[in-house]
C-alpha cells in the first residue's frame, strides 16, 4: 500500500440483540434469566471488506446460534459469567479471532405473590433498572464492566445549587432547596485479578447498586457533580475488586411552578417535570496512581 | 346548512401530557405523586373552527395552568380523584363547556432504603407498571376508568395451546407446555354509584392489580383468551364497584430454540423472546344484563 | 346465565405487526411494497374464553401465514386493497368468523439516484410520513379508512392566536405572529359505494395528502382548530368518495426565546421547540345530514 | 493524595438536547434551521465534585442560554459552523474551560408545494435521515465530525452471502440473491486543514451522503462488510478534506418466507422484515499511514 491509499482500519461485526430467556427447571421452583445479548468479533477481516471473501467471517447467524447453544450447555449464572463464556469460546474456537466485545442488557423478574406466597413459575418484570454488562477480550486481556441504566431516582429536598458564575448569559436563580432527580447510568470495571479469582458477580452487583442509591439519598447535595462523585467514591472505597467507576447522570429538571399569577403560593409542592433540555453530568471516579484501563471502556456510548 | 354541506362534527381539544410532580411535605417524611395529565374540553367550538373566533376557546395554556393550580389547591390524593376535580372544575367554570376527557398516567415510587430504613425524601421509580386513569364528563354523567399498562408477566410452565383448526395455512405445532408471557393493558370502569359514594380509589387499584396478577399466575392456561377472561372475571366477582373490564394482552412469543443441529436437546430451557409479530388478544368481561357504558370507553386506543 | 353473572363481551384477537416486504420483480426494474399488517378476527369465541376450547380459534400464527400467502397470491397493489383481500378471505374461509379488523402501516421508498438516474433495485426509505389503513368487516358491511401519521409540518409565519377568554388561570400572551407546527394524524373514510366501485386508492391517497398539506400551508391561521377544519373541508369538497375526515393534531409549541436579558432582540428568529406539554386539537369534519359511520371508526386510538 | 486514594478522573458536563429552531426572515421567503444541540464543557471542576464549590461551574442553564443567544448573533449557517462558534465561545469566555464537546442532530425540511410552487414559509419535515455533527475542542485542537443516522436503504437484489465457515453452530444457508437492507449510521472527520480553510460544510455533507447512497446502490455485494468498505472508500477517494470514515450498519434481515407448506413458490417476492436480532457491521476506513485521530472520535457511541 502506498501512503494515502484507502485501507481498512479498526472494525468489528456480529449479531446484536439476541433475546435470550433461560428457564432453570430442575425443580418445580423455576428460575428465570432474561438477557439481550450482543456478540461482536474482532480479527483480520480485511479480505471480506476488500474482496467479499467470507472465508473468515463467522456468520452473525452462527454467533446467534452459539449464544443459545452455550446458554444450554453452561447456563447463564450471571451476565458477566455468560459473556465471559462467550468471549472465551469464540477466541478459542477460531484461530483468526483475536478478540471482540460481548454486551448484555438484563431484565429482573419478581415472583408473583399468590395468597401471599411467591409463585413457583409465574413472574412479573421488575422494571426498576436495566442491568448492563460489557466484556471485551483482546488476546490474553479480558475486561469486565458491569452497570445499570434507566434507574430513576429523586430527592424532594436536600439539594441546593448556588455560587455558580454569573455573567451576561446567566439567568438561573440560585436555590437552597430544589428537587434533584436523575436517571442513573453507571458502569464500573472489575479488576482482572478479581475476575481471575472468580468474583461473585451477582452479589457485587446488588451491593454496588444499593450503595449507589444509598449515597444518592444520603448526600446533602450542592451540585449533581458532588452527588455522583460521592456515589462513585463510596463504591471504590467499599469494593477493592472495582478499578474505576463512570457515571452519566442527566439532571432531570423539576421546575417549581409559579402559581403567583393565580393568587397561590408554592412552598416546594407543585413541580413541572421537564423533558428537554436537561443537564448532563458525567464523571470518572478512579484510584490515585491507577490509570483507567482505556481499552476496557472503548465503545461505550457517550462517556468522557 | 344544506344537506351535504361540510360541517364540524365531534371535536375536543386541550393540553396533553402535563407532567406534574406533587410533593407533600407537611412533615419531614415527604410523599410524592407523579402524573402525566391530559385535559381535553368538549362543547360548541364551531366558531373557532369555521371563523377562527376564539372567544370560547379556553386556551390549552390555561388548561395547563389550571392543572398545576388545582394540584396546589386540592392535592392529588389519587389520579381518579384529581381528574374528577379537574373535570368538575372546567364544567362548572365555563358555561359553554359541556364536558371533556381527562386522562393521566401515574408513576410509582419506592423509598430508597438507607441502612435498611426507607428514606424520608429520597425515592426510586418503581417501574413495574404505568397506572392509567380516564375520566369523561358529559353534562351530569361522569365516567371513571382505571387501569394500568406495561406490566410484563410470564409463566414458565402451566400453559398449553392445542385443538385449534388445522388447514392449508396452519403450520403451528400443538404444545402442552409453553411459556406464556404478556404485557398487560387492563382498564376497568367504576360504577357511577361507587364514584358517588366516595370509593377509595387507591385501595381498589392495589386490590385489582394484585388479583389480576394472581389470576394470571394461578390459571392453568389452555389459551391466553382463557387466562384474560378468568382474570377479568375474578375482578368482577370480587369488586361490585366495577361495572366491566377490558383487557388487551399481546402474546409475547417465546420460541423454544431448536438446538438439535448443535447436538443438544432443549427441555424447555432456552428460549428466544420475539418482538414482532405478536398475538394480540382483547376482550371485554361484563355482567349479564348490564350493558357496557360505551360512552365511558370511547376514545380509548384499540379496544374492541 | 342469571343477571349479574360474569360473561364475555366484545372481543377480538389476531396477529399484530406482521412486517411484510413485497418485491415485484417481473422486470429488472423492481417495485417495493413495505407494510406492517395486523389481523384481528371477530366471531363467537366464547368457548375459548370460558373453557379453553380452541376448536374455533384460527391460530394467530395461521393468520400470519395467511398474510404472507395472500401477498404472494394476490399482490399488495395498495394497503387498502390488500386489507380488503385479507378481510374477505377470513370471512369466506371460516363460517364462524363474522368479521374483524385489518390494519396496516405502510412505509414509502424512493429510488436511490445513481449518476442522476433512479436505480432499478436500490431504495431509500422516504420517511416523510407513515401511511395508515384500517379495514373493518362486519358481515356484509365493509369499512375502509385511510390516513397517515407522523407528518410534521410547520409554518414560520401566517399564524395568530388571540381573542381567547382571559381569567384567573390565563397567563398566555396574545400573538399575531407565531410558528404553527404539528405532526398530522389524519384518517378519512371511503364510502361503501366508492369501495364497491373499485376506487383507485393510491391516487386518492396522494391527492388527499397533497391537499391537506397545501391547505395547511395556505390558510392564514387564527387557531389550529381553524386550520384543521379547513384542511378536512377541502378534502370533503374535492373528494365525493370520502364520507368524513378526522384529524388529530398536536400543537407543537415553538416558544420565542426571550433574549432581552442578553441584550438582544428576537424578531421571530430564535425559537425553542418544546416537547411536553403540547396542545392537542382533534376534530371530525363531515357532511351535513350524513351521519358518521361510527362502527367504521371504533377502535381507532384517541379520536373524538 | 496517597496512591489508592479515590480521585476524580475525566469528566464533562453541560446541557443536552437544546431544541433550536432558527428562522431566517430577511425576505418573505423564509429559511428554517432545526437543531438539537448538546453542549458539554471540560476543565478542572474538581472542587465542584469534591466540595460542591460551584465557582467554576458555568451553569448548564447558562450554556443553554448561550446556545440561543449565539444563534441570534451569528446565525447557524451549518451545524458544523454553529458548533464551532459555540466551542470557540466557551473556551474564549471562561479561562478555566480547556475544551469540551458540542453535538447536534439536525432535521431537514422541504417546502410544501402549493399549486406546484414551493411555499415561502410552510414546510414539511423531510424525514429521510437525521444529520449529526460533533465538534470537540481541546485547547488549540479542534475536531469536526459530520455524519447522519436513521437513513434506511434496501437493495432488492444484487446481494449474495456465501463462502463463510461452516461448523457445529452453522445453520445459515448460503445465498446468491438476498435483500440487503440497513439503517446507515456514518461519521466522517474533516481534517483540521480543511476546517481552517473554511470548508463549505453544507456542500460537503450533500455530496458525501449522495456518494454513500450511490455506492450502496451500485456495489454488487458479497457481504455487507464489502459494501460499507466500498462506501467509505469512495468518500475518501473523492474528498481529500476528509481524514477517515466510520460506518455502523445493522444488517436488517429480510427473511424469504417459506410458502411451500401452502403450496406456493416464493421467487424472491415475499419477505418478513425482522427486528431482532440483527447483524451489526462496523468499520473504519482510513488513509494508509495516516493515523485515526482518536481524540476526535472519543465519546461516540458504540464505534470500534
Amino acid at each position: 500500500m502506498a501512503r494515502g491509499d484507502v485501507v481498512l482500519g479498526a472494525n468489528q461485526y456480529g449479531k446484536a440483540e439476541c433475546r435470550l430467556v433461560r428457564i432453570t427447571r430442575d425443580t418445580d421452583r423455576h428460575e428465570i434469566e432474561d438477557l439481550n445479548v450482543t456478540s461482536q468479533l474482532r480479527g483480520d477481516f480485511t479480505a471480506c471488506h476488500t474482496e467479499g471473501d467470507n472465508s473468515r467471517v463467522v456468520a452473525t447467524d452462527t454467533q446467534k446460534n452459539t449464544v443459545y447453544s452455550l446458554a444450554r450447555e453452561h447456563g447463564v449464572h450471571s451476565p458477566e459469567q455468560f459473556l465471559l463464556t462467550l468471549g472465551r469460546h469464540f477466541v478459542a474456537e477460531y484461530p483468526w479471532i483475536d478478540g471482540g466485545r460481548w454486551e448484555a442488557e438484563s431484565f429482573g423478574w419478581d415472583r408473583i405473590p399468590v395468597g401471599g406466597t411467591p409463585h413457583d413459575h409465574a413472574f412479573v418484570r421488575t422494571g426498576q433498572e436495566t442491568r448492563t454488562t460489557l466484556v471485551q477480550v483482546d488476546g490474553e486481556d479480558v475486561h469486565v464492566l458491569a452497570g445499570f441504566k434507566d434507574c430513576v431516582v429523586l430527592k424532594s429536598t436536600g439539594s441546593e445549587f448556588h455560587g455558580f458564575p454569573r455573567d451576561r448569559w446567566t439567568t438561573l436563580a440560585e436555590t437552597d432547596d430544589r428537587i434533584l432527580a436523575t436517571s442513573m447510568t453507571v458502569w464500573w470495571r472489575y479488576t482482572e485479578e478479581a475476575v481471575a479469582a472468580g468474583l461473585d458477580f451477582a452479589t457485587a452487583y446488588d451491593e454496588v447498586k444499593a450503595l449507589l442509591l444509598e449515597t444518592f439519598a444520603s448526600v446533602h447535595s450542592l451540585a449533581l457533580q458532588q452527588t455522583i462523585f460521592a456515589a462513585g467514591k463510596a463504591v471504590l472505597e467499599a469494593h477493592p475488586e472495582i478499578g474505576e467507576v463512570k457515571l452519566s447522570c442527566p439532571n432531570k429538571h423539576h421546575f417549581l411552578v409559579d402559581l403567583a399569577p393565580f393568587g397561590q403560593d408554592n412552598p416546594g409542592e407543585v413541580f413541572l417535570a421537564a423533558d428537554r433540555p436537561y443537564g448532563l453530568i458525567q464523571a470518572t471516579v478512579q484510584r490515585e496512581g491507577v490509570p483507567v484501563v482505556e481499552e476496557a471502556w472503548a465503545t461505550l456510548p457517550g462517556f468522557c
